[in-house]
C-alpha cells in the first residue's frame, strides 16, 4: 500500500488542523494549523453574557482551504508524495456546533443581512445559553416518558443540539424565521467541500446526530414532531434528518473548485464527518475493553462495544450510540466538562509571582505538586468548575475545594486539582464496569497525556491502572484520515487501518501500589463529597470528612518522616 | 485627677507593649514596644513537629524591663508627667502560656540545666502539640459526668493549661518532675515584677484560672486530684490555686530592684493579671450588653454579664467566668481561631503577581474586591482554616471554599473568606443571643478594626448591626492600665475609669439594607455547610448548596446590570 495517503482535518475550539497521514505507517508527513481569525481566539463572545460562545462559519471555510493547501504543500516534501496518492479526506469538529442554514445550505451567517448577528453564527459547543431549554427538554421528556434520554444519561444538556435551536428560537425570532435547517459543523465541512450542502443531499453523520440530536432507530430517528413541537410550536420544522450514516461512508467527492484551490485532483472521497473525540479515540486506537482518554482543557472518555451484546443503559453516560465512534458497535462517550481548564484556572488566577506566570507557572507548579506524596496537603477537590459531565450530568456543580489549613500552598492545591480530575476519571471507569463494560486498557491522548508525566501518574495511580499514551500527538486528525482511508476503501474496515496506523508509546505510566493505596482512601472522602454535593440520595454524613483528610495527612507525613 | 497615670503592659505572640496613660483622660502619653529577640518573630519552633510553639521567659523579663522603661522615658517628654505620677501598674498577656518553675518560682528554662529543653519554655497560646490530651480530657470529663467543661463550651481545647501540663508529663518526663508547678504568664509578669513569685506568695488570676484551667468556685476551685489522678497518676500535684482573683486586686508591689531599672518609684501597686482580649475588651469599652471583639490574626469576643442574673451554660462558648473581664461581672469569652490569619495565609500562598506582596496585596486585593457585590461572586467559603474555636470548639475542622467557576477570580476568594469570618462572627452573636445574653453594641478594636474598613463594612452587613471602632489602637495595654488605676484606688472601679478613660471613634460602619438581604441567603448556605461538616446531628441535604450560590449569583450579576 506504499505511495497511497489520506488527509484528516480536525476542527478544534480555536483552529483547524489538516493532517497528511501514509496508510501504510501512519506517518504523518504534512500538517497545518490555521488560527481562526474572529473573535477571541476565534471565539465570539457577548460582554454581557458569559455563556455566550460562537464562531464565524467563514472561519471554518477559510480554514479548510489554507491547512489542508499548506499541509498538501509540506507533504510534497516527503518521498513518494503526490497529490495524486491522496485517497480520501476524513474531516473531524467540535460538536454540538450547529448552524443555521437556508434552503440551498448556505450558512445565514454568510448572508449579508445577518453577517452580524450572534444567532445566525455558530453555536459552538461550551455555549451555555441554552441552560433553561436544556431542563425544560429533560423535564418533559421524562413527562411524556420519551425514551430520548435513556442514551445520553438521562439529561439534555445545554451543550446540546435541540437546546440551542429552541434557545434561538426564543430570542432570535429573525433568524429562526429565516433558518431553513441547522447544520452540525462536523456535517457542515463535508458538505462544502462536495458541493452537497444542498438539505436534499447533505449526509448527516450519525455521531453529531446520535449523541447530541437524540436520533436513534430505535425510536424512528429524531424525536417525534409532536415531542418537539410541545417545546415549542414550530420546532418540529428542523426534525429533518431521515437517516443519519456512520463516517466509513462516503459524504461527497472533493469539487473541482475546492480541489483546485487546495491542490488536490477533483473527485477525491469525503467521509461522513463525526466529532473530535471519537475520531479521536480511534486515531488512538480505541477497540472494545480500550477507552481512549482524550486529554485537554476538558476531557473526553470514549470506547467502543460490540453490536452483538447486550448494552444496558449506563446512567450517567454522554451517550451510547450506535457506529457513533466505529462503525458496527455501540459508541460509548463519557467525559468531564474541565482538565487543563481547571489547571489553567488556577495558574491564571491563583498561582503566586514566585511560580512564574502561564506555562512557566504550570512547569514550576507541577515541579512542586510531583515532590508531595499523595495525602499529604489534607486536601481534596471536586472537580466541577465548569458542571459535571459524567456520571451526574450537571452543569449546575462548582468547584470546591476542602482542608486548607494556615499552611496550605500553592502547589499543594494544584495537586489537589490534578488529583481531584483523576477521581473524576476513575469514577467514570467505575461507572462503565459497573454496568458491565469492562475496562481492560486505558490510552491516554491529548496536550496533557503527552505534556504531564506528573498528571499521568497520579492518574495511574488513583485509577489503580496502567496508563498508555498514544503514538500519535495528532490523534483526531489522524482518526479523521483513517476515515477518509475507510470510506475511500483502501481498509476494508476502521480496525483493519489501526493496526496500521495506530499505536501507543512505549513509555506506559504504572500504578505504585503505596500511592494507590493512599488514593483509595482519598477517593472515599472524594465519593462522599461528590456523592453529598452532587445527587439528592446522599444520606450519610460529612461531619468526618475533615477529621478523615486530617488523619490521612499525619499519616501521610509520618510516613514520609520515617522513609526520609 | 490630672497627673495621675497608670501604665498597661501588654504581652502579644510577638512583642510587649508598655503604654503610658493619663488617667483622668485616657491619653496615651508614652509607649514602646518590644520584639521578643529568640526564635522565629518570638517563637520557639521545631521544625519536626509544625505544633509545637514556644517562647523564652528570658524575653518576657527583657521585654518588661525594656518596654517599660523606654516608654515612660518617652512619656517625660508630655506636659505635667513624672515617674512618680504613675499610680499603678496593669498587666495582660496571651494565654494559655504556662512556664514550667521550680520550688522558688524561678522559670525552669532560666536555669542552665534546662535552658535548651523545648518543654522548659513557655508553652505559647498557639501551641497545639497536646491536642490528643485535650481530647482525653474532654472524654474523661464526660465520662465521670464533672461539671468542669460546662463553662468552657464543653469541650477542652489543646491549648490550655492541662492539657500542655499533661503533655509534658507523657513526653518530657526530666522537666516534668522538676517542674514544682507551673504559672500562667499573665500571673508570672506580676509576680516578677512584685518579688512575689514563691510558690505561697503569688497571685493567681481568675482570668487564666477560670478559662483555662477550669478553676470555678461552683465546684471547690480546681478540678478534683481524683479527676486529675485518674488522666495520670501525679497530676494532681499541680493542683496548686486555692483562690483565684480579679484584676482589681494588687499582686504586690513594684520592688526596688526593677522599679530601679524601669525609671519608676518602687513601691507602686501591680494588678493581678489577666489575659489581653479580656483587658483588651475594657479598654474597649465592654459592658453589660456591649460585646466587644478583638480583631487580629484571630478574633477574640467578650462580654461581661451581670452576676445577679441567671446566666445559662451557652454551648461552645470558649468560657463563662465570675470576674474574668471585669469584678462583679461573668466575663463571656468566644472567638474564631483565624481571621487576620486567614487573609495572610490567601496572600502569602495564593496572591498572583498583579496584586503585588504582602501588604500591598492586601490592599489591592481589598479594593478589588470592595467592588463586588455580595453574592456576585457565587462562592462561600468556611473560615475553619485553624479550626473552630466558637461555637463548634473543634480544632481538627479545616478550611473550605465552594462555588468556584473557571472564572472565579483572586478578589472573589479574598473577599469571601472575608465573608466567612463575618458569617462565623454571627454564628456567635447568634449564639450569645438565643441563651438569652442580648448584643445591643458591638465595637471593634485591633488591627483589622482600625485599618479595613471594607471588612468593617462586610461585618455591618452580614451581622445586620451598625460596627463601631474602639478610640484607642491600643485598647490591651489600654485596660491593663486602667486595671492598674483600679487595683491601686485612684478609681472606684473599672466602670467609673471606662468613663474617662475609653471610647468610640465617630465613624459607626452601618448595616447597607440590600447588603444584608443578600447576605441573608448566604448566610443560610454557610450555616449549611458549617452544620454538615462541624456537627454530628446534620441530616440536611448538601444537593441545593452549589444551586442555590448559582441562583444568588444570577440574581447579584443581574442586580448589578440593571443598576448600571
Amino acid at each position: 500500500m506504499g505511495n497511497q495517503y489520506a488527509i484528516g482535518v480536525d476542527y478544534g475550539t480555536n483552529s483547524v488542523r489538516a493532517l497528511v497521514v501514509d496508510l501504510a505507517t501512519g506517518a504523518e508527513v504534512g500538517s497545518h494549523v490555521f488560527n481562526y481569525p474572529s473573535g477571541e481566539a476565534g471565539i465570539l463572545l457577548d460582554p454581557l453574557d458569559p455563556h455566550l460562545a460562537r464562531q464565524s462559519p467563514r472561519d471554518y471555510v477559510a480554514g479548510f482551504l489554507t491547512s489542508v493547501r499548506e499541509a498538501v504543500l509540506q507533504a510534497a516534501d516527503a518521498e513518494g508524495f503526490t497529490p495524486q496518492a491522496v485517497v480520501g479526506i476524513g474531516v473531524d469538529t467540535t460538536g454540538s456546533t450547529p448552524l443555521p442554514v437556508d434552503s440551498d445550505g448556505t450558512p445565514l451567517a454568510m448572508k449579508e443581512e445577518f453577517e452580524h448577528e450572534f444567532a445566525a453564527q455558530a453555536w459552538l459547543w461550551k455555549d451555555h445559553t441554552s441552560h433553561a431549554e436544556a431542563e425544560e427538554i429533560t423535564k418533559l421528556a421524562m413527562q411524556r416518558n420519551e425514551p430520548y434520554l435513556a442514551k445520553c444519561g438521562g439529561t439534555y444538556s445545554s451543550e446540546w443540539y435541540w437546546s440551542k435551536i429552541l434557545h434561538c428560537l426564543r430570542t432570535a425570532p429573525k433568524v429562526a424565521a429565516a433558518a431553513h435547517s441547522w447544520v452540525e459543523l462536523c456535517d457542515f465541512i463535508p458538505a462544502y467541500a462536495t458541493g452537497t450542502l444542498h438539505p436534499s443531499r447533505i449526509a448527516r453523520g450519525i455521531c453529531a446526530a446520535g449523541h447530541k440530536a437524540m436520533y436513534n432507530e430505535e425510536w424512528g430517528g429524531l424525536p417525534s414532531a409532536a415531542f418537539l413541537d410541545a417545546l415549542e410550536p414550530g420546532l418540529s420544522r428542523f426534525r429533518y434528518i431521515t437517516k443519519a450514516v456512520a463516517s466509513d461512508k462516503v459524504a461527497g467527492k472533493l469539487t473541482a473548485e475546492v480541489a483546485d484551490k487546495v491542490g488536490l485532483p477533483a473527485g477525491i472521497p469525503v467521509a461522513v464527518g463525526a466529532f473530535d473525540a471519537h475520531m479521536g479515540a480511534v486515531g488512538a486506537g480505541c477497540g472494545e475493553g480500550v477507552l481512549v482518554k482524550i486529554m485537554g482543557t476538558s476531557t473526553c472518555d470514549c470506547m467502543p462495544a460490540p453490536l452483538s451484546k447486550e448494552l444496558p443503559d449506563v446512567p450517567g453516560l454522554c451517550g451510547i450510540v450506535p457506529e457513533s465512534i466505529m462503525p458496527g458497535m455501540y459508541g460509548l462517550e463519557a467525559g468531564q466538562s474541565a482538565v487543563g481548564d481547571i489547571f489553567n484556572w488556577f495558574v491564571k488566577n491563583l498561582a503566586p509571582a514566585e511560580f512564574g506566570e502561564g506555562s512557566d507557572a504550570h512547569v514550576n507548579l507541577t515541579a512542586a505538586a510531583a515532590k508531595l506524596n499523595p495525602g499529604e496537603s489534607g486536601l481534596v477537590a471536586l472537580d466541577w468548575n465548569n458542571g459535571n459531565r459524567t456520571v451526574l450530568v450537571d452543569p449546575l456543580l462548582t468547584g470546591m475545594v476542602v482542608g486548607q489549613t494556615l499552611h496550605t500552598t500553592a502547589p499543594e492545591i494544584y495537586r489537589a486539582l490534578v488529583e481531584a480530575t483523576a477521581f473524576g476519571a476513575l469514577t467514570i471507569i467505575n461507572r462503565f464496569e459497573e454496568y458491565g463494560v469492562k475496562v481492560e486498557q486505558v490510552i491516554n491522548c491529548g496536550g496533557i497525556a503527552e505534556k504531564n508525566p506528573f498528571i499521568m501518574q497520579v492518574y495511574a495511580d488513583v485509577c489503580n491502572r496502567p496508563m498508555k499514551i498514544s503514538r500519535s500527538g495528532q490523534t483526531c486528525a489522524l482518526g479523521a484520515a483513517i476515515f477518509g482511508a475507510v470510506a475511500a476503501g483502501a481498509y476494508p474496515n476502521v480496525e483493519a487501518a489501526q493496526t496500521k496506523m495506530t499505536g501507543v508509546k512505549s513509555t506506559v505510566y504504572q500504578p505504585i501500589p503505596a500511592n494507590v493505596a493512599m488514593y483509595q482512601k482519598l477517593y472515599k472522602v472524594y465519593r462522599t463529597l461528590h456523592d453529598a454535593f452532587g445527587t439528592k440520595e446522599f444520606s450519610g454524613s460529612l461531619h468526618t470528612v475533615m477529621k478523615d483528610l486530617i488523619q490521612i495527612r499525619d499519616g501521610a507525613r509520618r510516613g514520609r518522616l520515617l522513609n526520609s
